[in-house]
């Protein structure tokens, strides 16, 4: 029997998933809360603690916690750090928890919670997540924050190219093979392709160009964040 | 300044969709409503009035309609007709008005039904429709069906047909791209392609084979169904 692969290309679509506490759910918001998170975990902090919204993420700002925060793309004033990746290098996380809240990432992981294991994908660690599913046995669902609810490019095309890794016996739905075309069409320059979609050119505006080149980057961080008891540690 | 075009994957995402009396909404179902819609008129029919419940349609059925019907893929029990488009001959059609109720389908023809242009997609009649849109000046909502209001590949294919065929100053959003890619790898055989989707396998057990091949039938028809005060009739 094989195992089940669904994509969910925008939040909207989430409720249809059932059974939930048997199944792998992979959170992607590549631009750039999954980036971020991962990047945050590989440089050495402890956790990575995702909360809904600003007020919560602010009552910890007098405490022993980094907190950082983005809306609408823009870092949130008070804040110790933004969305960005390279906001968070080793020799500030090291050992920390760092506390996170974002547009559509920290959203999409308050849905999928009880989910068996909820896992944070990203382009910087796709093998590591594909060899992870891989080794387990349970369905799996590719769950795409999109932007406002609204299906996007760049979250579409790491569903299609988790679903492209994978090795072994799997089913896809039909929005896995939609992923899966997209990503065929884009994987020889991932950075190229994502400068037609509707968020490169909002986040371009801010001046993130960087951050967008690094996010593309495939295969450079080796671990798996996973949620564990409303924190994100490394699996 | 171009025109917008938004690819809807799910009726679930409708919502999103603002300023509805402004756009042109081509409804997409092709397995297969809106290829039998489309079918219909062709050959002869006044008009097809889509109506959004069984019992609706079975008041229909003792006056001077002919009375189409499927739920789950099967000819509704006392209806004149399925939803397949060999069901409706010129012979039987010519000349009158047909009910015609199907899962997916009239739900969406219902939700879109005040937008200022309603249009009936399908392979069948893609340059017809395209023509149609270029002609206007109004932002462009292609709405596909889906199935139980999961993303479907049949209709995404047809929204990536239509983008690809449109000509003139247009902007894409993600979805329609990522409909596009998809189309961009399908396009050279539609009904291979289509064999590996979800929807194929389940209508497939219901020996429809036939109905699907002659869905992917690229231009067969040159009419545009649109929907006029309750009824579709030939633009």
């Amino acid at each position: 029997m094989s195992r089940e692969v669904r994509t969910i290309l925008s939040p909207s679509l989430f409720q249809q998933v059932e059974d939930l506490d048997q199944k792998i759910v992979v959170v992607i918001d590549v631009l750039r809360a999954t980036s971020t998170i991962t990047t945050i975990l590989s440089n050495g902090a402890s956790a990575v603690i995702p909360v809904m919204d600003e007020d919560e993420a602010r009552t910890y700002l007098d405490k022993d916690y980094l907190v950082g925060g983005e809306r609408g793309g823009m870092t949130i004033e008070g804040f110790d750090f933004g969305n960005s990746p390279f906001h968070y290098p080793p020799d500030k996380v090291k050992g920390k928890e760092v506390v996170l809240t974002t547009t559509n990432g920290t959203k999409c992981l308050e849905m999928a919670k009880n989910a068996k294991h909820v896992l944070i994908g990203s382009f910087l660690n796709l093998s590591a997540i594909c060899d992870f599913i891989d080794d387990k046995e349970e369905d799996v669902v590719l769950f795409a924050a999109g932007w406002r609810d609204r299906v996007n490019m760049e979250d579409s095309l790491l569903a299609g190219a988790i679903c492209h890794e994978l090795n072994g016996d799997y089913s896809f739905d039909d929005a896995s093979l939609l992923s899966q075309s997209a990503y065929f069409l884009a994987e020889d320059d991932l950075f190229r392709h994502l400068q037609q979609s509707n968020h490169f050119q909002r986040l371009s505006k801010h001046g993130v160009v960087k951050d967008i080149e690094y996010c593309c980057e495939v295969d450079l961080l080796d671990i798996v964040p996973q949620l564990v008891n409303g924190k994100l540690i490394v699996a």
